[in-house]
């Protein structure tokens, strides 16, 4: 897959790289977070996807000559170079060469923890935020709703039809990749199938039935032709007898040795059209045919669907997951949290706010989840600096509860290392592999028992913040 | 550009494309018609846009071997391969050879009206479908968005500032190059400054400010190091003291020559904050600096804070812009108009529907503008192979109205040749002289009397979608 620039990023990246670069501040090693501040879809979770991109885009992060002509033609208010030369040619020579931890991709997380960490020279962090956040937030939110979806499915396959009201080429592809890991078993986009190893499916569109003089005629050719993959859209005139025209043709499928695999209903009352299609395929005998269902789903109206008895084995969601249409961007941010100073020691920093849940958090982070019995029971973000008690103290996000979280049996650390200085620790993770460890995820996470999940901070960096903001507002 | 491959396109498109292929049906010639249901954002027009990255991907429009390579590993529900070779090989050697009319870039279109119009052998025109969907929905909803935006901002100046919440790389990137369509003077995404010839802006981040000891001594050393670049964001820790310390940064600006040319605001009451930040300024002297507003803005927002008196005079506007957040999905269709038959005659398609507004129009469209005094009156979607009167008779679209267009004095018809049997005949427009275009059209539709703005169907045509109606269903 073709990787962006660096050149995609905000501008005024660019700029303060540039100011920090002329005050020899840009090799200052720093800190940031990326976390978001609400759940999706005023949900209690989010599933963690995105890395994957990342991973890629490190890798292969050079400016082009191309890139650093365009920067050399860029002028100030004073019709001056914006740029100087020297600076540009840094830029030609910059690589990553700073460490990444993140979450694992498919890990359920939640609001104010850091899901990813780069420790990496001031100007490397900052040119890299925006694409960070490009590629975390939309894939996060994405891979959500689509876990959202499957399991309002209650374990029948989802496909992801999205691609063609998607934002975008990139639009259509990742959101085909994040709603596989949520749990879609397949995606209509071919490309995505082809770069993401994901299964695609399809049926045919309307235009295949008005391409012939009748649907009869319509469902004869394609059986003919593809004998082994005969799904059929039953409504481009009449559903009722769309579905007799179908199993029509899936008797004749019968005397060659194939079968009538699916129906499609793409419109009118699914629960009404799928119940009458059921009972006339199996009065027909097709008792195994599937009925897939399309038209504006998502998770609201599959359970709605279900609960009024749809007899719907399939269900083809598309715009409303891949442009998680209710909220179609999470608000993930990047925060810096410390910054090395010269007797190579972290000092933590922070940023103010009337509203105190967008007040960041100071220092260096890791967020330890605890298990008891097998069972989720609360994350706790620390400071790697400050450490953590083996029955830590600590107090809720906003500071008005204290807890000891003394009765545990297991911990996890969340963020792993990816990149260390620069070089790539992590392997390849593959996709299905991911969609696995999202699906586990999933279910440890609906059999925890506290809701909301809490998320802590440990006392002394709670502490510590609150030291610090009163140092900020003196 | 990387251009996308073919692949990128719903997987039903290829397996529709080999039935045709196997029944010697693919080269038929077919007229498909790329148009919208609904204006977006309940709103009364939508602004054209997505053709520049139809006419470079038609262009480039060719399998690779890996794509090919791709094909061949599919396999059919009997485990056999699913495409045979000789359909791969003729895949291989495919190039589009059709005819495409389209509405420039940056013109005001509406419901129901044809934006796009394909006319090329059948399986060229399914394979195209999706790709052409995916960027007319996405580019014609952001340039609409923006122009909504921009009219709220009443000639602000408006920048687009949303690549770290949009949907994927070429969710920013498309939604740039859209935006400025629509009015924006500038995007924050430094790609799209290179790639598309859009001017770049930004401040600078609250990280720049927490990099350093204190505020004063950011802004110092920002104002050092570019002093003709001097827009500084103030509410990192409070937006008054912000306000003062800009203004202390833009004495010593003056000292050397230069000059403060903005402050930010990004948080807080927006209204009052620049009441009071505007306060400062004058009465310091510095009449002349701008105030940028940023924050969650849309035009709803733009309009409120415009009528609470806000003295802000330039609006950063970031997700709900990029992402349409109010309606992230125009419903664009695709439908086939006209099948040529053996004798070489047009035959006309439809797709039926319960929902009349879903019933595609039958034929060869094109749409032709009235105008009286200069001020548009009404779009009459005509037959090619029917014509069109110098008075035509006309219906509403829902055929409940019938009328004579007897009162006008020039005509415009919208679609205008793009390619020719495979061979592109409209030269590159530039992407600013398809913004002032965009800026005439609008005014225009303002100008116009009628609302909602009519769009008819020439009576020959809506008398014979009836009739086909009726025997299709017969």
């Amino acid at each position: 897959m073709h990787q962006p620039s660096p050149l995609l990023t905000d501008f005024y990246q660019l700029t303060m790289a540039y100011a920090y670069w002329q005050l020899g501040k840009h090799e200052q090693e720093a800190t940031f977070h990326l976390l978001f501040r609400r759940h999706p879809f005023k949900g209690d979770f989010a599933l963690c996807a995105g890395l994957g991109s990342v991973i890629s885009l490190i890798e292969h992060w050079r400016f082009s000559d191309d890139d650093l002509a365009y920067l050399a033609s860029l002028s100030n208010a004073n019709e001056e170079p914006l740029f100087n030369q020297a600076f540009i040619d840094a830029l030609g020579k910059l690589s990553f060469t700073g460490s990444i931890d993140a979450v694992p991709e498919g890990t359920v997380v939640f609001a104010n923890e850091p899901i990813l960490r780069v420790q990496a020279p001031l100007w490397q962090c900052q040119l890299l935020e925006s694409i960070l956040l490009n590629f975390m937030n939309f894939q996060t939110l994405i891979a959500t709703k689509a876990a959202r979806v499957c399991e309002a499915a209650g374990g029948d396959p989802v496909f992801e039809f999205g691609m063609r009201r998607a934002q975008g080429p990139d639009g259509a592809l990742s959101a085909s990749r994040a709603a596989y890991i949520g749990g879609c078993v397949a995606t209509s986009n071919a490309l995505a199938g082809k770069l993401y190893d994901i299964p695609v499916r399809g049926t045919h569109a309307h235009s295949f039935v008005t391409a012939f003089d009748s649907e009869p005629e319509a469902f004869a050719a394609y059986i003919k032709t593809m004998p082994h993959q005969a799904s059929l859209l039953v409504d481009t005139y009449n559903t009722v007898e769309g579905v007799k025209h179908a199993i029509a043709a899936g008797r004749v499928l019968r005397e060659q040795g194939a079968d009538l695999l699916n129906i499609r209903l793409d419109s009118g009352d699914l629960a009404d059209l799928s119940i009458k299609a059921r009972a006339l395929l199996d009065e027909a005998g097709f008792q195994n045919t599937g009925i897939i269902a399309s038209n504006s789903l998502d998770e609201h109206v599959i359970r709605d669907l279900k609960s009024q008895g749809a007899k719907i084995n399939v269900w083809g969601v598309g715009t409303h997951l891949t442009t998680a249409y209710d909220q179609p961007a999470l608000d993930g941010v990047y925060k810096m949290g410390a910054l090395k100073n010269a007797e190579g020691e972290w000092t933590p920093r922070i940023k103010l706010s009337e509203q105190a849940v967008k007040i960041s958090n100071p220092g260096r982070h890791q967020v330890r989840r605890y298990f008891k019995n097998g069972e989720m029971i609360a994350d706790v973000i620390f400071d790697l600096d400050l450490g953590l008690d083996t029955l830590p103290k600590c107090t809720s996000i906003d500071g008005n509860t204290v807890v000891t979280l003394d009765d545990h049996d297991a911990t996890q650390d969340l963020l792993e290392p990816v990149f260390v200085s620069g070089k790539r620790v992590q392997p390849d993770r593959s996709i299905h592999h991911i969609q696995e460890h999202a699906a586990d995820a999933l279910r440890q996470f609906r059999e925890s028992k506290t809701t909301p999940y809490p998320v802590y901070l440990e006392k002394t960096l709670h502490d510590n913040k609150l030291a610090l903001i009163q140092a900020m507002r003196a």
